[in-house]
């Protein structure tokens, strides 16, 4: 391609100080090629909504639909009901773009301090569903704010669901030195839904016959993240355990200021283009109680356009992005730069 | 009383052998009083089931109903379908006796090594749910081992649940120093669910008006458990996510070899009689591969002895071993001992 055309949702917060960055280091790397990136602003989060009640429109999805790829900042403020922005935009990307591989890197950098005593080599992807288990939004609520209502949540969990983020996950344990796959469910209580994912990783696996798997319950993978996290390669898990032990491996890496994760859709039509695009968000949120301060670390969402450019082919400048976060990070120290000085040191690095 | 009926389920693995030492510390505990133990030891467990197909029969149950109390020491083993034992027997105690107060404390003891670098002093209770949530079996699954499968999992809430739950924790939370009572859910995506805990919480937080509280979504509590366990006193917490963070929490003080837990019914008859037994065990498991040589930790079992005098009224006594425990860990340091070994010295600490 010539051109990226990026919808860029800034969203809430510190969104618009992080993305800010991550589109700099983005025409960083692609300096020395003929590609330009063509961002398009999408006007998303809590400001829209007070103004218009609106979270995403159809018309805002089907704009978004042109693109190659999202840039997502953070969404979510105080001043919106809990769910309206969550449900209502975020999840609603996620599922109508049918984003069914959540990708989270952990990775602990040189240079970054572990609050674990002894963390050893953390270097391990999360592969979480993105469009089904809790996450469904099935469910409901009867004889509301009486002393006998019933709220309901359901899981939904397919077989198709589950056999592609599977395979998914697979492939990539399959393309790592260590070709290893941890499955993390609770199949000892969710009975019907554990044995899905359980049957289906056993089946996959003949089909990746050089990648060994384990399996744990999220309860003990918490136990592990904690006292032995060398040990994971590539978990693949569901969408509600995946959100929760993400967030733990954040803060084991050093914090979730550091977290890159990719929404993806890895489909692809007949001539080859994407059957919609993917979307690249840092796993923090909007964190209004230092947005406009330009004190937010934009090192996730540059993390996180590292994911971009290898999903859309352009491995090399990914790996340069990489690079240049691992290099800013070994050299830090406790010096404490600006939201645009530390997104400035890293297009640097990129260009350099 | 003068005597506690008792019913032990030793249960798989390293069961029998910390639930001996569990007993013998009671016994010491006791030996001041007039009081007697009256044990009833019921075979439960793998070796049950495979001799004669039986989890728990009515007769086991109506029979264990006869107790003050129930000691267990560790339920499953692999040569057991996975759920076959969790839901037959642990989950079938404890939804049929309605312990819908499942307790958790969580206190990193003095000369107990933490994996954190800069733990701080930990010492919060977890109060989660028993009896509801996505525990309740409810869901199913339809064209199982086609690629048409679908499986549902329901999680169950109700008012009549949440509310007493909720009021147990505002009521333990009241008692201690800092009284701060941590909502854990996740209400920005299973939105019934999470707004009924939480407008649960506002309510019952009028009849105790000393007490602050606070809400973390389950995905941030992870992330404050790594870095700053110390601003937990005590948390309420739905089932499943109670499962999941009291694990991660057994994990920061030193492993699930020193958690303990109690799976409590508070209600009482006109008179003042517990409607049933409550339920106390370690939080860990049968740990076959350690099973029968001598080597399990017995001090989850006995710091849930400590419960388990406490809640029948022997304040005193439970004192006094949660003090032997204290001190034992304090001075035990590098030093291998036996399971009885330990349980020799927390009975001798708690006689003398
Ligand atoms: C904001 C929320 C809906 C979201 C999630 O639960 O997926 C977030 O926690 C995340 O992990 O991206
Ligand atoms: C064994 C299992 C059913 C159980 C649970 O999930 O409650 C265990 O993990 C626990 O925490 O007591």
């Amino acid at each position: 391609p010539d051109s990226i055309r990026l919808a860029v949702v800034a969203g809430d917060g510190i969104g618009t100080e992080v993305v800010e960055q991550g589109l700099r280091v983005l025409d960083a790397a692609l300096a020395g090629t003929d590609v330009k990136v063509q961002p398009t602003e999408f006007d998303l989060g809590a400001r829209r909504w007070h103004a218009t009640g609106e979270t995403l429109s159809d018309a805002d999805l089907a704009s978004i639909r042109e693109h190659d790829a999202i840039l997502l900042g953070a969404i979510g403020d105080p001043s919106v009901p809990s769910g309206v922005l969550e449900r209502g935009l975020l999840l609603k990307l996620r599922f109508s773009l049918d984003h069914y591989v959540n990708l989270r890197p952990s990775k602990l950098y040189q240079g970054v301090r572990s609050p674990l005593a002894d963390p050893g080599e953390i270097d391990f992807v999360v592969v979480r569903e993105g469009t089904e288990g809790p996450y469904t939004g099935n469910g409901g609520a009867l004889r509301v704010g009486t002393p006998h209502e019933v709220a309901t949540e359901v899981s939904v969990n397919t077989a198709f669901g589950i056999e592609r983020v599977v395979r998914n996950a697979f492939e990539r344990a399959q393309a790592r030195p260590r070709k290893h796959l941890t499955l993390v469910h609770k199949h000892n209580v969710l009975v019907h839904a554990g044995h899905l994912w359980r049957r289906t990783v056993e089946a996959v696996n003949a089909d990746f016959p050089d990648v060994t798997t384990d399996y744990l319950h999220v309860d003990a993978a918490t136990i592990f993240l904690t006292t032995k996290p060398s040990r994971f390669d590539v978990i693949v898990t569901d969408n509600l355990f995946g959100d929760i032990i993400t967030d733990q491996a954040a803060a084991i890496i050093g914090g979730i200021g550091l977290a890159a994760s990719a929404n993806i859709n890895p489909d692809r039509d007949a001539d080859g283009s994407f059957v919609a695009p993917s979307m690249f968000e840092p796993v923090h949120g909007s964190a209004p109680d230092i947005a406009g301060q330009g004190k937010a670390d934009p090192t996730a969402t540059v993390a996180s356009v590292a994911l971009l450019l290898d999903h859309l082919g352009f491995s090399e400048q990914s790996r340069a992005v990489e690079a240049a976060v691992a290099a800013d990070l070994a050299e830090r120290g406790d010096r404490v730069r600006s939201t645009a000085e530390v997104g400035g040191d890293l297009a640097a690095r990129v260009a350099g």
